[in-house]
């Protein structure tokens, strides 16, 4: 029996409490998770299935292991914490560790510690008066409650190895920590919570360097008590720790009626993203593994741990070196899960790099190293991986929303996901003509009931932007035919309008998609070379619009060339608000009648009867051309072309793709604009960016110029 | 107090058991669920929580209501119960409903009834020798075992109200149905089950037509244990019962831990598509209500019962009045959710006709009955709600698969909205270009080492097959522009091009989508003419192709007139088997010699240098045209086609939108054609119909002719 020296230490810190936490402002760093070193999130079915059990016995697997002769350090962390100080998952590890240790024999010497950093203050005031019977010292300061303990192992080599157990916020009752935390007024808020974590692997897994990042280390983070268990803030914890994204064991149950509570555990782990490891579970001679890999269809190992003694005074020891090789199989698991998922985020930008063809690209101008890879998303940020000297997960900005696509905050986007899994699982796919059904329906009225109020009678679904342009466009050459009598001429021979050009009116720098149809009913530019568009010729009269600009906080208006000669008689090309802008008194100014004679004459071109080129069209996006450069159109100059074209029958398009959804603050720019089309377009934000879905609205009067006895005239 | 009278009926059955059943063939009647009278499926988010407690209380609430004069039925059914006899729960709901009717006294006399279908053979013999120590009479007979109660009401009226308890399979172990059906030999399939289940159904609520149309009648069906617990087939119960798709009741867990059980069990219903009108949950003192109310967004009712009596001998009458307003709060609920649901349903075809605009659809030509009401699918089914007569929901098979766009059975529909659900609460929407997330590459991976095996080495994503088709004819034309020394013409003066029209070869019949770019790629048709496509020009050449037909048994080949006058030379237009349409060998036979000059002779037109006029894509639906009319085209001859083309350098494009993926048969048409393209489009399949997805892949050639050292080239 070789020698074994126990020391002890005794630190004197204050046990932080949230008296004085809550009401001072924490500096937050970005939120940063370190890939260093395997990091797992143990997450349970149900409270009191084990959590604890499994921490501390991969704890002991890694720190323990009779193969390994390095010196180790396990992190475990316990951000949350009710029933304390009698219960604490924190010392339990610590205590369990401290005694396995001493039976195991470890090569090198562990040091165990045991940290809370803040307690609410009846907790606090528990643990201000808590004995300490055992062999093992406490303390109190002003860092917290602390505790330590030295085993000395086998080889008594000088490197030491380390058992770091962290609980960062408890609370007194046994309850759920919303509760908890609400009756000993010690709320914490998400971002807090989260914000102390990271800081805590960051300076555990990151602290020393190049030393830290050689050593094997390996941490579990511990929720508390079931995946959808509210947290402090009455956030559901599986929401809370979302923007990391931890990879997740789960402890499942393994009693009857465990299979159910465990594979919907699973669901909802994964309706937030997270991928999980394996799963773990107490036997209770049930076999539930079996129904559970069947499940999982043998892609997730599932582990079965030995029935734990239910005798309370039992120390469990027996228990842990049964429990062993289960324990060992699983730390393997994990290790190659980190080591796997670490590969496969280095290996991604050259993947990416050979498989991907990027649309608006050109490959040659990507170096391997530009490739941003995105491990998830969470609100407005992406989670990015990064790989300079140390391998992490940062937060990067969104600050395009990903090409105006995408909207909904976490919390938003969790819904999303679930109403989106719950119409795949309702519907999967089933085709549209002469069907109805609930989603498709509930979603036209609301697009009636919203950005088409007023005006819109009809919804035609299409899956993108520029799809649902070529739609429109279709929509309003058949209205502008049946209104100006060559409908019937091409019902008598369908080939006889191949003698007639339908053409748009559109503004330059307009942008509507990038399909044939939408690209023709834009301006020669730079996207509509040889090169990019094969077939492109511009089937439009194509004008220059006024635009509005802010330059030293002042709005000025820019006329372009072919207006310049007429200023001498207008008053005002400065505004002194926005609002001035859009304001309807424009509407009696001099330079509403400038822009109308300047329209008349432009549509003049194309009104004489007998012609075989007409304008069968406006398009426009109103307010603002997106993708033609964020140019803000003079919205007078765009209500006045709308005017003048409703008044020679011409239907109005308005591309709201860009501008819906109150992207400009109002429920779409037509508002804005004061001016309601005969047509208008939706996509982008109208599904949040989950999935492609387009809308093209149209007026009654649209819809019913596509009516007729016969299939012949049947589709837009 | 009134005069009270109990009549005992005794009637003699035997009762079934599974070592016959399971042997005897059962007829099947399709999946049918009569809606003439509310139905509603209770759930629970573990075991032993009290859904029988909720049954019994609701049956009460209902049948022994003050309010209620009218005779009423309550039916209460449970497929499936372990643990039987000692643990019977449509035995506790009859005895509970008969220990209430007594105490109540409803104003119609209640005749109760419990009926066991069918059990395991120990079961049966179990209940053989199952004492009958109450005053209640039991039998057995050739239908099964049976008991039945009547209780006088205080009006003595001639009209009888009736609760039915069935229990329909029952297994003696108190064990998770999966494991006792296998233990006790008695595993009955899915199909089965469901369909003894909707069986009972519609005798029991359709049964005798108008008159129990007329009377009330409130269904409950229960699961067993928890939401994902497995059924007697082992497939989990959510699964099982899904083709009914029956409104949910969740009954919840009050206890600590049960916010996550009672969340996650909602989160796996909702991602089988199931609709959750309540949920109930017994009073642990928790205040769970609280976070579930917030998670549910106030959208679903929670109701909160008292705490159940612990002592096992009391008889629950105390707590059967203290709950009697939070059941009958809850039948109200249930009762509304019905009505709303059955007023949607059936004002659903009307609105649908008021703000839809559907594709491909004459809309004066689809009256209001003529819509047909999807309330979900299950595999290659719809469940379709019909309003004749009697309200109900039928299955309907999906014959063309929703346009060749609905691939997956129910399983894997289950699996991809979890799939889904989590892409999109991990990542939302995030931008492509010059990113890389895993499911992208994943996909990209698995498209290469699939579909493009062999020949493909990029994967451009897009939203559908049109666009895909847009995609395919901008890559090839650039490869044409590349290979033939016209790009550095390009490139020097981007509008050069404008004077070259490059134009597709392409085959009559074909169609490859609605967007411009794609219709201008196909022959002139009832698709194009001028009031469906008012841009369209058609610019390709467009060759008749010989197609296959089989006609009594034997296949044959139709030569379009070009050919007729040199069938003499040929010997073989018929075939023995599909197999030798496709035989390689035919490459050398006559056929192919005259396919190959008539092709030569067709592109020589356009193969002088100094023309304008290039073919510079050819395109096909391989082996089968699709929208064209579902012509299978002669290989030999899209073969010979194929290598003319690569001959002269014009690549090849393949729509494989409906063939790929297996639909043929083989993953790709391009496996049956013996032949690679240089560019191939696919789609519907690919995500099973439950996204729009497509992609454009292509070769590494194909690719590397857009490289360049500046933007101006990027973009197909």
């Amino acid at each position: 029996m070789p020698h074994l020296s126990h020391l002890f230490h005794c630190r004197r810190y204050h046990l932080k409490n949230f008296s004085t936490t809550t009401n001072t402002p924490v500096t937050r760093s970005p939120p940063y998770l370190p890939l260093s070193h395997p990091t797992f999130l143990i997450w349970a079915a149900n409270t009191s299935l084990g959590k604890t059990l499994v921490s501390a016995g991969l704890a002991a697997s890694f720190l323990l292991s009779e193969s390994s002769s390095d010196p180790r350090k396990f992190l475990y962390l316990k951000p949350i914490q009710t029933g304390f100080p009698s219960g604490s998952d924190s010392s339990f590890v610590f205590r369990k560790l401290s005694h396995l240790s001493l039976r195991r024999q470890p090569h090198s010497p562990l040091v165990s510690s045991n940290h809370v950093l803040r307690a609410s203050l009846p907790a606090a005031n528990s643990v201000l008066g808590y004995g300490c019977g055992t062999s093992c010292e406490r303390g109190m300061g002003n860092l917290g409650w602390y505790e330590e303990r030295r085993v000395e192992g086998e080889g008594g080599s000088g490197a030491v190895s380390e058992l770091v157990c962290k609980t960062l916020y408890a609370w007194r009752e046994a309850v759920s920590p919303h509760l908890a935390a609400e009756r000993e007024s010690g709320v914490v808020e998400d971002a807090v919570v989260m914000d102390t974590l990271h800081k805590c692997l960051r300076l555990e897994l990151e602290g020393d360097g190049d030393a830290r990042k050689k050593m094997d280390v390996f941490c579990v983070v511990e929720s508390a008590g079931g995946v959808a268990s509210p947290g402090p803030s009455g956030s559901l914890q599986c929401d809370l720790y979302r923007p990391l994204r931890l990879p997740a064991i789960l402890v499942g149950d393994g009693r009857l009626g465990g299979i159910s509570g465990t594979i919907s555990a699973y669901e909802s782990l994964k309706l937030r993203g997270y991928d999980i490891a394996a799963v773990v579970f107490e036997d209770h001679g049930l076999v539930n593994e079996v129904p559970l890999l069947s499940y999982l269809r043998n892609r997730v190992p599932v582990l079965v741990l030995p029935p734990v003694p239910e005798d309370l005074s039992n120390d469990l020891m027996e228990w842990f070196e049964e429990s062993r090789g289960v324990f060992d199989s699983l730390k393997e698991k994990m290790l190659s899960a980190y080591s796997e998922r670490i590969k496969r985020l280095h290996g991604m930008p050259k993947k990416a790099g050979e498989v991907f063809w990027w649309p608006f690209t050109q490959h040659k101008l990507v170096p391997e190293g530009a490739v941003t890879v995105i491990d998830s998303r969470y609100g407005e940020n992406f989670a990015v991986f990064k790989a300079h000297n140390n391998e992490f997960i940062t937060q990067q900005f969104d600050a395009c929303a990903s090409w105006w696509t995408q909207g909904p905050d976490a919390n938003l986007q969790t819904e999303l996901a679930r109403d989106m899994g719950y119409a795949a699982a309702r519907f999967g796919h089933v085709m549209f003509p002469e069907n109805v059904y609930e989603p498709a329906l509930e979603c036209a009225e609301l697009l009636l009931e919203g950005v088409g109020k007023g005006w819109a009678s009809r919804a035609y679904f299409s899956d993108n932007g520029s799809t649902a342009i070529e739609i429109a466009l279709k929509m309003a050459f058949r209205k502008f035919s049946f209104d100006h009598g060559l409908l019937s001429d091409f019902q008598k021979d369908n080939m006889a309008g191949r003698g007639v050009e339908l053409m748009v009116l559109a503004l330059r720098g307009s942008y509507h998609g990038d399909t044939l149809g939408a690209m023709e009913a834009q301006a020669p530019s730079s996207y509509t070379g040889f090169l990019q568009q094969p077939w492109y010729t511009g089937r439009g009269l194509f004008l220059d619009p006024p635009t509005v600009y802010m330059r030293n906080s002042i709005w000025n208006l820019a006329l372009p060339e072919g207006f310049r000669f007429k200023t001498s008689k207008l008053e005002n090309i400065a505004f002194n608000s926005r609002d001035d802008i859009f304001h309807k008194r424009r509407d009696g100014s001099d330079l509403a009648e400038i822009y109308s004679s300047y329209i008349s004459k432009q549509l003049s071109q194309y009104s004489g009867s007998g012609r075989f080129n007409h304008i069968g069209a406006l398009i426009l996006e109103p307010v603002i051309q997106g993708a033609g450069g964020m140019h803000m159109v003079d919205p007078l100059f765009q209500r006045v072309l709308a005017n003048e074209c409703r008044r020679k029958r011409i239907p109005v398009i308005f591309d709201e793709v860009f501008t819906g959804f109150w992207r400009l603050g109002k429920e779409t720019a037509a508002e804005l604009l004061c001016c309601a089309p005969d047509i208008a377009c939706f996509g982008k934000l109208m599904t949040g960016g989950v999935i492609p879905l387009a809308t093209t609205l149209a007026t009654n009067a649209v819809f019913t110029s596509f009516l007729a006895d016969s299939k012949q005239l049947l589709n837009p």
